[in-house]
């Protein structure tokens, strides 16, 4: 006997029934065609004889006209109920769009049970970051907060469609690890089955062995650093955009590309996210081409300039990172530099030396509007070269094993970098903390919502 | 007085330079022209009088013809060296392409310091699983190991192309919380800064938060299951497939959505991974549509046809995932089978129950070639409905609070699914372990390399 099965064609659900208002390429050609919609109710302002109904919908807020006399409620309406509604498309100079929607009859699929916490349905949010963040689960549904995180899909996009072009093949490597990239104490430890595992710092140490594979490579997903910096420049846990490619001939190669893809990027989000950018009055930089200076000369620019002493003669202090990017932007006009040729004692140990000047690496960071948004650089390739430099560290190579493998079975010249999602978001939009630019951050005092 | 800056031209590094073989469209239109070439030297083989060289680019191996009289030699030549070459493209009809190269020029880049401890220049790696996974680094670099992973690039891009035309929202949601979505012991816990955390187990309490926002949303990420199962299905990290849909009308809705993505992926693994597909021979399955049956008729399905007893009553046993999978493809053709209607015993407090037989959810499960692949199904969106159902499960509110809150301010109906990207492949390329579809798997023995 033959069993009865039910079917499930596969064929998409739309977001929108047919005929319905976003379904349509013009709504503005529906005028007086009646409309199925659906979404939140943000708003009710009651005015005299009817009321503003604003209807929030995944992409917009759209103004509807409730009159009761002409509308048949189903359920009680109150804002953040979701609902259901048909409507009439009436133009209406005065709307931001151009037209309205006349509701006719509403369903209402579901009611809130509390009032809101915080106010939401405002521009913005009135109200400390901390009360932001706290009720991130419901300030996300501002226009505003919402419109950050398109930008931030809208960046990914971007980067990775430049990605795929440029022959990178996508990769997933491992969030729990036997052994930290960076090193150092900022690694979060886990209980892995009664034995010690750690939370990756970077893709590092895969990325590389990948480029072995396949030449070219990138991942944006997760990384985790356990520094105590409680600053608005630092997460616990962000999203990493690493690239890493073989084959090239100086480390000058990774900044072209970075480049290209940041450019390529905002192009990206010019053509497709207008609607945010303009909600967030974003300045988009230009980034077709970007200056570029040594470390000890910009260390030495930034001093003299401003009078400064020389203190930590190896790294910036994030003071000299934005006065860098000032002069660089009175200079040049550019919103970015890379510095380049960071010294060899604050570099990890698969940095790359310069053959002629050892104390410094083929390696750079890229500081966005002041702050550094990417660490790059060529990596050592020969066995004997990694070895002796891990030697002359201090550092026992036997706990490197399986990466040094690579080195020993043979791999091209390469580097990579990795660009850091929320720092480089808070600067394009001009953001004081970068916990603005995670959708649920994570730091030193916060792991909820 | 004016810094002098250098400039990086925001103008992308083509992989191959210009004029070179992978450059061009149509490489036979290149017959007899002098290109340059790189990658690794997979495998020398002497013949009299000369050698054939295969080149391993990303893309393909490539024959080539080293006559040491007619080619000029820079550095020690050997397998897995990396290399630079110039060479003529000439028509060899016994060559896989219709042509090769006859090289004139190399030099190499760098030398492998030691042999590889497993053989990798075969069609396939002879050796055991662990053995194949615990030189991971290396045997990626098999041209049927590595195809696997491209394979599983294009089923996410498949997913992902689909997912931004359906209008869904791409998310990122933290993998350190505060709570397990799943509960049960099966959570890895952390030392985050002196306090308790965990790693999520999946994204579910914030994608449905997200649906609050942006109505569709869909991550593909990492997530992480502390089961001390060890079994060719089970993977302690794996990557999860989520998307979650606003104001839906039922389950069978995402199980439609669902179906169309995975059909819309096949599809497009079709047009743009010939090579690989072919290389590995894989036999693509049908999706247009899929047959369903409820959880319980298909038990006894199975109990009846293969005469066995019926044990445990609200859940599948892995052998029964595959005698259903048996009936079915023999019955309807189709590789997949919904499950639907799953015991509300066996499903989260989140799953929304059938209101005429609150004994069963609105969800299901989708099994592929014998294994489930996908756990799916409405959730709960009423707040004195999910308090109802916590407190009658003997659950705390009180630790979900900042969850509850979505439930408090409105949501609509919804729900979604997670997919199991390494499971998927496997059974796609109809392995017999999950961890060869995992780059670098991690299991209750395994967290290296």
């Amino acid at each position: 006997m033959m069993t009865k099965f039910e079917t499930i064609q596969a064929i998409s659900v739309p977001s929108y029934p047919e005929g319905s208002l976003f379904s349509a390429e013009r709504p503005e050609n529906r005028e007086n065609r009646e409309i199925t919609i659906h979404g939140s109710v943000h708003k009710i302002r009651k005015m005299s004889g009817f009321s503003f109904l604003i209807l929030r919908t995944p992409k917009r807020l759209v103004q509807c006209v409730l009159d009761s006399d002409k509308c048949q409620v189903e359920g009680f309406l109150k804002e953040e109920a979701c609902i259901r509604a048909n409507a009439l498309v009436v133009e209406e100079p005065r709307s931001k769009t151009g037209w309205e929607l006349h509701l006719k009859r509403i369903t209402v699929l579901s009611e809130p049970a509390e009032e809101m916490p915080v106010v939401i349905n405002g521009k913005g949010i009135d109200a400390s970051l901390e009360t932001l963040l706290d009720y991130r689960p419901l300030t996300l549904r501002n226009e505003k907060q919402r419109a950050v995180f398109k930008i931030q899909e809208g960046l990914c996009r971007g980067f990775r469609a430049f990605l795929e072009k440029e022959e990178f093949t996508e990769i997933r490597t491992p969030k729990i690890v036997y052994q930290g990239a960076e090193g150092g104490a900022n690694i979060f430890r886990l209980d892995y089955f009664g034995k010690d595992a750690y939370l990756a710092q970077s893709p590092q140490f895969y990325k590389q062995m990948m480029v072995g594979v396949y030449e070219r490579v990138f991942e944006i997903g997760p990384v985790f650093r356990a520094e105590k910096h409680d600053t608005a420049r630092h997460l616990n846990e962000y999203t990493s955009v690493d690239f890493e490619m073989g084959y090239i001939n100086g480390f000058q190669d990774i900044c072209q590309m970075e480049a290209a893809m940041i450019k390529n990027s905002l192009d990206y989000l010019q053509v497709h996210y207008g609607a945010e950018l303009s909600l967030l009055k974003v300045r988009l930089p230009e980034a077709d081409s970007i200056p570029s200076i040594r470390f000890h000369e910009a260390k030495e620019l930034v001093a003299g300039r401003y009078k400064r002493p020389l203190c930590e003669k190896n790294d910036f202090e994030p003071e000299e990172e934005k006065l860098l990017s000032e002069i660089v932007k009175k200079e040049t006009g550019s919103d970015f530099v890379f510095v380049t040729h960071y010294p060899t004692a604050k570099r990890p140990f698969y940095a790359m030396e310069d053959t002629e000047h050892p104390e410094v690496t083929l390696s750079f960071d890229l500081l966005f509007r002041g702050l550094e948004v990417t660490t790059g650089g060529q990596r050592i390739h020969d066995y004997g070269m990694q070895l002796a430099k891990m030697e002359r560290m201090g550092m026992d190579p036997s706990l490197f094993k399986s990466y040094l493998w690579i080195h020993k079975a043979g791999m091209p010249p390469h580097g990579g970098l990795g660009l850091g999602l929320e720092r480089f978001t808070a600067r394009l939009l001009e953001m004081d903390n970068v916990r603005q630019a995670a959708m649920f951050p994570r730091d030193i005092h916060r792991v909820m919502p």
